[in-house]
């Protein structure tokens, strides 16, 4: 399976999931507790490789896999780094508005990058730098308010505190990533069996934030477990089923491909979804959601077209070794 | 002297001439003839390059200049384009607003680059074509409109002529430039030379359009030469001087630079005009003005720095010939 293949299903996937959360809601907020959503997803995740596991244990030759501690210890790492973002997005959303929320997590395309570059110890060339900061400055024109639009003057107006866990924000998500790129290549275990160790942990997190959040409301509605499936309707369960597959092409991308190729799945499957919404729900699509576009496509050619083929000069007349060879034959006879 | 040398300066001297005008403006409106401002501007361009090919003359080798009418003939065609594209734009202005004009106005980056291929036979490798898209894009992206300004929801809402003759004025505008290059490319005169041919017919085609506009108000002011100077501050004078200098420096980049220098040129003053307004007239400045700047400076990079800057990938360990002669030689003494 080619990576552009994974990353092109991502990005459908992705851009479906905001447009399913939207459709989810009723009156404007959530009947369910969305704290579950991330679990059943986990547990989705985790039932699907399991299975892949066994099927790929069934077969010759038996699947890669370490089972130390040394290994396995370092598994719950991603899942307390996104359990920390998911904490610090919270606080940032006491300080700033969504609108400036949303052009803050931008940042994570730039930070992503320089913690590729520094933990992974990945190369870029100047011109895979410039297509990266493109990327983001792309997906930020592209959600630039409007004129006209209600909640304005907003971007440069929030308290300082916002901008700061604003950017504490993006190198936490960037960290994750990069983290779990690094578990997912450090050894050449099976993708499932990685995945299961991920998951796993994942749950856990997961269900302890769920009896964390309890705690908080002293069961005020009862145990979680109880309220589990509490207003989920169809639409949910199609939010919990593409979260989870979204899940599981990300850590495929992050062993055979990289966290560059993620980012630029999202980042497209962003404007993916500006595009469709404006169809959807019968928006007017902006000029700045236009030159946003224009932005991110230049970026994408720039990162991964051949270098080559990027700064080469089209020739008209092609100089082929038969034809020099002709010339210089000509030169030998007359001289 | 060198092309970016020149072309710094004409950044400066353009972003000037946009504040220069606005303040010799009063009361938001010109009390003199603004149309007498090109035509001064191009006597002051004609005296001025008139001296240095008298200077030039006195010294030797003599200045080459080409006399005949077959060349000579071809010196009023940049008038009459610009002629031509100036009651455009005037057209364009009854169907559009001011800000989808200027918008629009940046599409003369792209029909320059694309007459500059055509015409010129200029080639541009696919990360320069990239580059001066990303610039128009850049520009356009700075002026986009912010959230809370008055004049709103302006940019789709144009009658279609305003659009066709928007891309009209800007093809115009791209051949003028693109007509002067070549005109100034053809043989080797002297610069002077070829700029008193240049200015003589500026200077007649200024005045004819000044007396075009007497016979058109049927003399109600009088004949232009009688209120030439009317209503004229210290202000405008300088808006003259620095109109004829920045044509001065403009006709130089086309002979020994080209036209897409000169793009380059006046797109980072349209920037530059930007925050000096912002810094001058106390505005704030808006989020995608900041956007803007990153993206034509990501442009200017692109399209100027050398391609092996761009896309190497940077070296942790040097093998220089030396290191891999050595490996040779260990290789076969081991052998």
């Amino acid at each position: 399976m080619h990576w552009y293949f994974v990353a092109a299903l991502l990005t459908i996937l992705t851009s479906s999931q905001g447009i399913l959360t939207t459709l989810s809601q009723s009156d404007g907020g959530y009947k369910y507790d969305y704290a579950t959503v991330p679990f059943l997803a986990e547990v989705f995740k985790l039932l699907v490789s399991s299975f892949l596991l066994w099927r790929e244990c069934k077969s010759s030759p038996l699947p890669r896999m370490t089972t130390e501690w040394k290994s396995m210890r370092l598994y719950p790492i991603p899942s307390i780094i996104y359990l920390i973002h998911n904490n610090v997005q919270f606080a940032t959303l006491t300080f700033v508005d969504t609108s400036t929320y949303q052009i803050m997590g931008n940042l994570k395309i730039v930070t992503t990058g320089i913690l590729f570059r520094l933990f992974l110890k990945r190369k870029l060339s100047n011109l895979q730098w410039m297509a990266i900061v493109l990327l983001a400055v792309g997906t930020t024109t592209s959600q630039v308010k409007g004129c006209g639009e209600n909640s304005c003057d907003s971007f440069f107006s929030a308290p300082i505190q916002g901008y700061m866990l604003g950017i504490l924000s993006a190198c936490l998500s960037a960290l994750a990533g990069v983290y779990t790129e690094y578990l997912m290549k450090k050894n050449n275990d099976s993708l499932y069996w990685q995945n299961v160790q991920l998951y796993t942990f994942g749950a856990i997190f997961n269900m302890a934030r769920l009896l964390l959040d309890d705690f908080k409301s002293e069961f005020e509605q009862g145990p979680w477990w109880q309220r589990l499936f509490n207003g989920y309707s169809i639409t949910t369960w199609m939010v919990v089923l593409n979260l989870g597959s979204t899940g599981l092409l990300v850590s495929w991308l992050m062993k055979y491909a990289d966290n560059i190729v993620k980012v630029y799945s999202t980042s497209m499957a962003m404007l993916l979804t500006m595009i469709l919404s404006a169809y959807l729900f019968n928006f007017r699509p902006t000029l700045q959601l236009f030159l946003g576009i224009i932005i991110c496509m230049m970026s994408l050619h720039m990162y991964f077209a051949p270098p080559s083929m990027l700064v080469e000069l089209p020739l008209t007349v092609k100089a082929t070794p038969k034809n020099l060879a002709e010339v210089s034959v000509h030169q030998t006879t007359d001289s």
